[in-house]
């Protein structure tokens, strides 16, 4: 079986979004074992619709849509799958009842196009969508299959990850592909390459390294009757690419580095505070991006002028003025105050020079040290980190979570 | 004139990475006054490939491909194009010879397959590619026009924004299709429609709107003989809008509301500081992500604790313990706690729940409270915002960058 995907909408076509939904159902594709062989994007066009729809079903067994479920004239979707399946529109009197329900419990009024959502090829089967107005589509003809899914986000992906993943891993047949990401964070993709390359020669499970700004993803795929089974083969993989990389794997499959970082924490009961001068604010960003981050991370500061490291952190003048604030003095200061100020286990600080010009303290862009100071003292790293702003900022604040993780281990 | 857009590469098609390429090449195609009506992402297959190009070259006069000009035997770009333009390739001897200096230069061992990077289509034209070994291609044969573009972001941008749309300027004839961006912050989608609507009816300039998280875009397109014409067009457009928005208008094309504020701190010498409580740093980060934010940004505070605020920023214990941690009284607290402390011009708070659990202070998910303290006073601003964790702290720091954007105006 093998699928293609078709993202409908003016604004992808012209660029002016970005379509994330195209990859997130690629990679749901993969991991039910279906091969994606073509993504296409059109816009809100009746016939390219239309055309690239039948285009895809002459070549695929499925073809899945994103977008174009909406309410509005623009939207149409629905009515371009009956078309490229040669079948005829009906009304859905349940949906009907449902969308007038909807509206009149939020006081909103009903446009007669509202309606057009309780519409649907014949041959569908409706997927319910809690997040939204319209629902998705399942439609089966002629041994085609169309699945349809809308493009609000919030609508999308509970969507995508919840009824069609199960819907598609029933159609998958017999044999399954299953997936599982070791994180590995602290070495570059060619030296990662080089500890497990024999591995890569494997045909099932396969090994395949993707790498990420600051960290390594190793994407292991089985081929088996059952999940149980793939997760068999999958575990002496594992268990070997463990023993080789050893601590620098943080994590599995999309647990982010901050979550490890945050997890262990909390299992340690250890409390973290920041200071940050370069990366104004994205550790700190990082680490409360996590959901429940505030059992363990305390507060941070954003010490971006010479003053505020010396008034907030403590850093003595004398060390400012005799190495500059970026140095490895500075940073272990900018740690050792952190942690005696805010009273925490591990305090971590960033101190460097992020571009685009190297005005601060004369010292090179790219030239950063992180200190993480904790019961067992401070550590501090120097790097040398090239490309953008945004690049070295990166790599900076995922250097700084590493250390904080080693220093735990 | 009408083009299609070919990404190339399996891990692209397979949703590994997402492709944000394509978008930006459909956006350069729109300001050159060049339709694009569909894009196609294909793997890594020789067949699939070739296919592809042909199907597209059958529907449009210009077809861009990204991706695939590497040196490895996956790289199969160069030669699909030529077989689908039905062409032969050659080598290009000064290519091989800037391909053998490079790796010289470089002491790194030149393997037989870089020099597939030598080669290209007979009607094929090379575009320079200062940073990478990859020239990019501009072939044209039989009224058709292919242009192949390296995949590395690095190569690929520059490339892109440079010669390659320089030459569909060319490409796209007399006329050309101009546009600008008017970025508006403080006003709904529909509220801003609603304020422009007969503006939208035009058909030359045409202006359409585009919402994001927090703001709403405004593309204004003019079709001109020349950039002067199109531009004479355009102002009376833009200053119909400014009349109307008033304020809400903070900046044109690529200028991010970060941006804006930075650059008006800047021009008033004045300095900011900032004290986040469910934002956790990322207000800080957005002003610390301009280049040369050091003129005005001082620092921050990320006070994730109820004790932080009492301890870092002087919030009294009864207020906390009165109105609890998310109110305006404890907003206005830690704004004016971070000023008197760092002894800037003015400084923005953030405190609210961004859930997803409703755990701090017993308070709904959502419910936000900003407030900017500077020489006229203190405002606060309240707020109830919807969605995902992620969306509720951007649109924190958008109305937090707002509010201070506005207290200077």
């Amino acid at each position: 079986m093998n699928a293609e995907i078709v993202s409908v909408g003016t604004e992808l076509l012209l660029g002016q979004i970005t379509d994330t939904h195209a990859p997130t159902t690629a990679r749901i594709l993969a991991e039910c074992g279906i091969g994606c062989t073509r993504r296409t994007t059109v816009g809100d066009n009746w016939d390219r619709l239309v055309g690239t729809l039948r285009e895809s079903l002459s070549r695929a067994d499925l073809v899945i849509t994103i977008g174009g479920l909406g309410p509005t004239l623009d939207d149409l979707t629905r009515d371009a799958i009956a078309a490229a399946l040669d079948d005829a529109m009906e009304s859905i009197p349940e949906m009907e009842e449902k969308l007038r329900k909807f509206f009149e419990l939020r006081k909103m009024r009903m446009t007669d196009s509202i309606l057009r959502q309780a519409m649907k090829p014949n041959c569908a089967t409706l997927i319910d969508n809690p997040n939204g107005t319209a629902p998705g589509l399942i439609c089966q003809k002629a041994g085609k299959v169309v699945i349809a899914m809308p493009g609000p986000k919030g609508e999308f992906e509970p969507m995508a990850k919840g009824p069609v993943r199960e819907f598609l891993s029933t159609l998958a047949g017999e044999g399954i592909i299953h997936s599982r990401v070791v994180r590995v964070v602290g070495l570059g993709e060619s030296l990662v390459e080089d500890a497990i390359k024999d591995l890569m020669d494997a045909e099932n499970p396969t090994v395949a390294p993707y790498a990420h700004t600051g960290e390594v993803h190793l994407r292991l795929t089985a081929k088996a009757n059952d999940l149980l089974t793939a997760d068999k083969l999958l575990d002496p993989v594992e268990a070997e690419i463990r023993s080789r990389l050893g601590s620098l794997v943080y994590g599995l499959d999309e647990t982010t580095l901050e979550q490890a970082v945050i997890r262990s924490l909390v299992a340690n009961g250890a409390t973290v505070a920041t200071a940050e001068s370069m990366t104004g604010g994205q550790l700190a960003a990082r680490l409360t991006s996590v959901p429940g981050s505030s059992a363990a991370f305390v507060g941070g500061f954003v010490t971006y002028s010479v003053e505020q490291k010396r008034k907030l952190l403590g850093v003595p003048g004398d060390t400012l003025a005799q190495f500059g604030p970026v140095s490895s003095e500075v940073a272990s200061a900018m740690a050792e105050g952190t942690r005696d100020r805010l009273g925490v286990t591990y305090a971590v600080s960033i101190t460097g020079n992020a571009g685009p010009t190297s005005d601060i303290d004369g010292k090179p862009v790219g030239l950063t040290y992180i200190a993480c100071s904790g019961p067992e003292g401070t550590q501090v790293e120097e790097a040398k980190y090239r490309g953008l702003r945004e690049d070295i900022q990166r790599r900076a604040t995922q250097a700084a979570l590493d250390l904080l993780r080693k220093q735990m281990l």
